[in-house]
């Protein structure tokens, strides 16, 4: 791995969550931006549903910044729907100039690790992420139609019916000077392929636990940062089988980092009154969770630091009836509290 | 869209393509790196076989570049099976921090895009990028089983079994000092994602010719440049009917293109002695052309200056049976001769 401090770290201009009925009656359901109980967002089909999820998020992103869409000079996204089409049919109409990812849950850090490596070198001023997954179109395509009613495995998680989309800038200008702070991206690192050593497509959080435990710890290796340093090490959907995994690994290696890690699978859903089994999982989950719990907190200066790493299990229903193990992916950023009274005296390194 | 010359332009320390039955019978049958006329690359399934010519790709721009895999510190990978799984459990395995992309028949620039931003940016040193496509996978994946024996339409196009992979540096001492010249990625440009007009899943070609020409015109008029600078203007896999369509817009809004136009989708078979109706497509096309065919071509100095453009279809096979239009996207890389007796006196423009 190489950590990567961007030589022109960029900042969010302005993000939206949104989410459906599940994750309305969650913890973070009133910090939402925007709610359909229905699940369909005013679509005929589960996949148009999720397409209209991620325009309503960059949407609204848009809308509270005050852009209008054509200030928009690169789209970074990805989903979970075969060939991507929730991104490429949803999002993507917005006619931006359109990169397209597949991380599996890995999208939302894949898609804003790309866009903050783009900005910073200049490919473009304004850019934006997005992220989603539907719980319905997932089950049927991975799973079966949620109508069969087919019973889940308790390390089983619940795919979120959730998106975020995140607009960012090198021009710090461009950010209201208004808000006291705002939230850097600064650290860029890209994680390697890690095999899940299981093939079953019900311990998703299980097999994902490798691939983040190797990131965390390849980070703190080579940087030779202490994870004092940090608020928060996030991940993106382990949910409970597999953060206890990861909990394990970090207690063995790098002790010191067990306390501060949390996850975003963890935090969507209320497993007392819900019934989601391990937790969420979908890309939309640590998308969701960034924007509605993690932003906010780091642009009031709640937060200070945090590492924040969403997990991509590589597999297709394909490959796991082929009897591949499911691989996973764990990219990671660095999100940090910015003064913007500072802004000014600050210059970005150069390194 | 935005054209970013970028501050540390990469160049092409060394490539491979692979290729299957049909693509050995086809004009650059002899040129291609590594051929298994059985299209199962020894494993028992076509998904595995996708992956495994990826991972010899990779291996073949390895060894001809004498670099141990465990000195690319970047893979970017992509392509055309649900799930992405042929790069992430093919090339993927490599254990080389990975990210993946979806562009359908985009993937190749792509993902070429995105790793040499990554490179000007300082994320890697020496990084890769691969591609294939599998003809009998994308058959029973998008439409149907080629056992099936299912008729195809003449605007129909045959999926490559073909991948090419690249791996590419922005330290040019890394590159052989025997090589009289040197490919550099010298600009990029994310394209637009266009309305095919159509819903017509078998004639891609025909939806992506927009994007393509969307891409082609918003170069020239961004950067002033005359398409007579170029030796080329390669598209992906346009097609017959996708090239007739590009150069019917193309000749109305700026002749001068027409005549530098050239598809790797009509270069890769011969249409005379080969059953493959409007060309090649998928996106294992434009990387083994590439790879075979042009990145010979400029780094002997018959070629000075291309600009090539992958195009991708995205759509998926609910997406077609919910009624929605093909869109299309078009990234674009300018690639171009540079010899290397000149490098020493050459500095990188630092825009």
């Amino acid at each position: 791995m190489r950590v990567r401090r961007l030589s022109r770290p960029p900042r969010f201009v302005s993000w939206a969550s949104v989410g459906g009925y599940e994750e309305s009656r969650g913890p973070l359901g009133e910090k939402l931006d925007f709610v359909d109980k229905t699940d369909t967002f005013g679509q005929k089909t589960w996949e148009l549903a999720e397409g209209e999820m991620g325009r309503c998020a960059l949407n609204m992103a848009l809308t509270k910044a005050g852009l209008s869409h054509d200030r928009l000079e690169l789209l970074v996204a990805g989903d979970l729907q075969n060939q991507c089409v929730a991104s490429s049919l949803g999002a993507g109409s917005f006619g931006i100039p359109f990169l397209g990812v597949y991380g599996a849950c890995s999208t939302c850090t894949e898609s804003l690790l790309i866009l903050s490596v783009m900005l910073s070198e200049g490919c473009a001023t304004l850019g934006a992420a997005a992220t989603t997954s539907h719980n319905s179109a997932a089950e049927r395509q991975f799973r079966t139609p949620v109508e069969y009613g087919a019973q889940r495995a308790p390390s089983a998680q619940w795919t979120a019916t959730a998106g975020g989309a995140f607009i960012l800038s090198s021009d710090y200008g461009i950010i209201s000077c208004e808000r006291k702070g705002s939230v850097e991206l600064s650290e860029v690192a890209v994680g390697k392929i890690i095999d899940g050593a299981t093939a079953d497509g019900s311990n998703m959080g299980g097999a994902m636990a490798f691939a983040a435990a190797d990131t965390i710890l390849s980070y703190f290796e080579e940087t030779g940062n202490d994870p004092a340093m940090f608020d928060h090490i996030v991940t993106g959907d382990l949910g409970r089988v597999g953060s206890d995994i990861l909990r394990h690994i970090l207690g063995e290696k790098l002790p010191k980092a067990v306390s501060r890690h949390t996850d975003c699978g963890l935090l969507l859903y209320d497993s007392e009154i819900q019934d989601v089994h391990s937790g969420a999982s979908g890309c939309g989950t640590s998308a969701s969770v960034l924007a509605a719990h993690f932003l906010p907190a780091l642009e009031r200066g709640d937060l200070s630091d945090i590492l924040f790493l969403s997990t991509g299990a590589l597999m297709s229903p394909s490959s796991v009836l082929q009897g591949r193990n499911i691989s996973a992916v764990a990219p990671l950023i660095r999100l940090t509290h910015r003064d913007n009274e500072k802004t000014e005296r600050e210059e970005p390194s150069n390194e």
